[in-house]
């Protein structure tokens, strides 16, 4: 049965492949799994329907048969534990790449997500210049323990992971900042993400989606 | 075999069960697994020796065999998988509990995470007051969505479920802000959270250790 996910109908960040569904997307090119796409705009992501399969209103959702997910982490390791490419069989193995998953989401972005709320939300404000410096050294601090762990290994655990495929993700987030580029090992981890043909796939079928729509706005 | 986890040897909370350990002796308690407690300083935290089992350099670890783990999250959901008790039998069900436990990570906590930063390392900052409101707001949004979504429901979805657990765990960092009376509904769900008998055995462990270090300084 093909899944169905939800993304945004026009692109807030213009195609550049940072909204959740992105994670799922490469997820499920890194399984080969087909899948359906219905886009939601701001307006229908607030309204009852939406909210029925995602409480907090936002995008992705992934609808498969009976059963209804929200969460890109959730979804990406539900993919990853049903179908081969994602995990490795070895238990411990696996249980290090889960780990992973969890620490991209909950130790790495929570501090990336305040750069965005200060630039999105409080870039007006009076404080903003000054407050800059101390979100983005609070992300330095997750970077620099980051790099180091990572060494000159090419994914986070062995091979490539769903822990891998988060932790890029998130790390994604970053390069409008620059902040990347202070750790070149990270820069070049990010960029072996990007290099993926999974990645590839899933981030021009995102691109498609506003391209579409800019095209189709000009008319 | 036993696991071990790591704890804080001085809790930076006083025993309020707050710090992330709670939330793996909880799961424990929950599984009924026996279970080991290593206390780390905070200087050790941070000390190569550690960061070999946690790159971030915190708490809690887990342990077993073989088989090093960090992340809260991650080590709830490995106890769930593998002892019952935290999720339910059925596929579906399952994958919708394992969904809220990355909503209370990714989508509940972060905005929790940034009024701790606010206050821990922003307090004294010369915005602090007027950027509070912003803060607390950008939690109420999350909190009235969860509210409405909980409706009369004792837990999330069904039966008490590893999903249930962490969002209670983390909700539960609200307490001293008085946000959560602002929900009736959830500081209820909160509290149904804590009255479990494996919630309040894992209550005391912690507590134990604050109180017996308060005792040795006495000495």
């Amino acid at each position: 049965m093909t899944p169905t996910i939800t993304a945004f109908e026009n692109s807030p960040d213009r195609g550049q492949g940072l909204a959740r569904d992105m994670r799922v997307r490469w997820a499920l090119e890194e399984v080969a799994l087909p899948y359906d796409v219905r886009l939601v705009s701001f307006a229908a992501m607030k309204a009852p329907e939406h909210r029925a399969l995602h409480p907090f209103g936002q995008i992705p959702t992934y609808e498969e048969g009976d059963l209804v997910m929200f969460e890109s982490g959730a979804i990406a390791l539900h993919l990853a534990e049903r179908h081969p490419g994602l995990l490795p069989d070895d238990a411990t193995a696996r249980a290090r790449a889960i780990t992973w998953l969890f620490a991209a989401l909950n130790t790495v972005e929570p501090p990336i997500l305040e750069l965005q709320t200060a630039k999105l939300l409080e870039g007006d404000k009076s404080w903003s210049a000054q407050r800059m410096p101390l979100v983005l050294d609070r992300i330095r601090v997750r970077l620099k323990e980051l790099c180091a762990y990572l060494g000159d290994a090419d994914w986070l655990d062995g091979a490539f992971s769903v822990g891998d495929l988060m932790m890029v993700s998130v790390l994604l987030r970053l390069k409008p900042s620059g902040l990347l580029n202070e750790f070149p090992a990270l820069a070049a981890y990010v960029a072996r993400g990007e290099a993926r043909p999974a990645y590839k796939r899933a981030f021009a079928a995102q691109l498609a989606v506003f391209t579409g729509q800019a095209a189709a706005h000009k008319e």
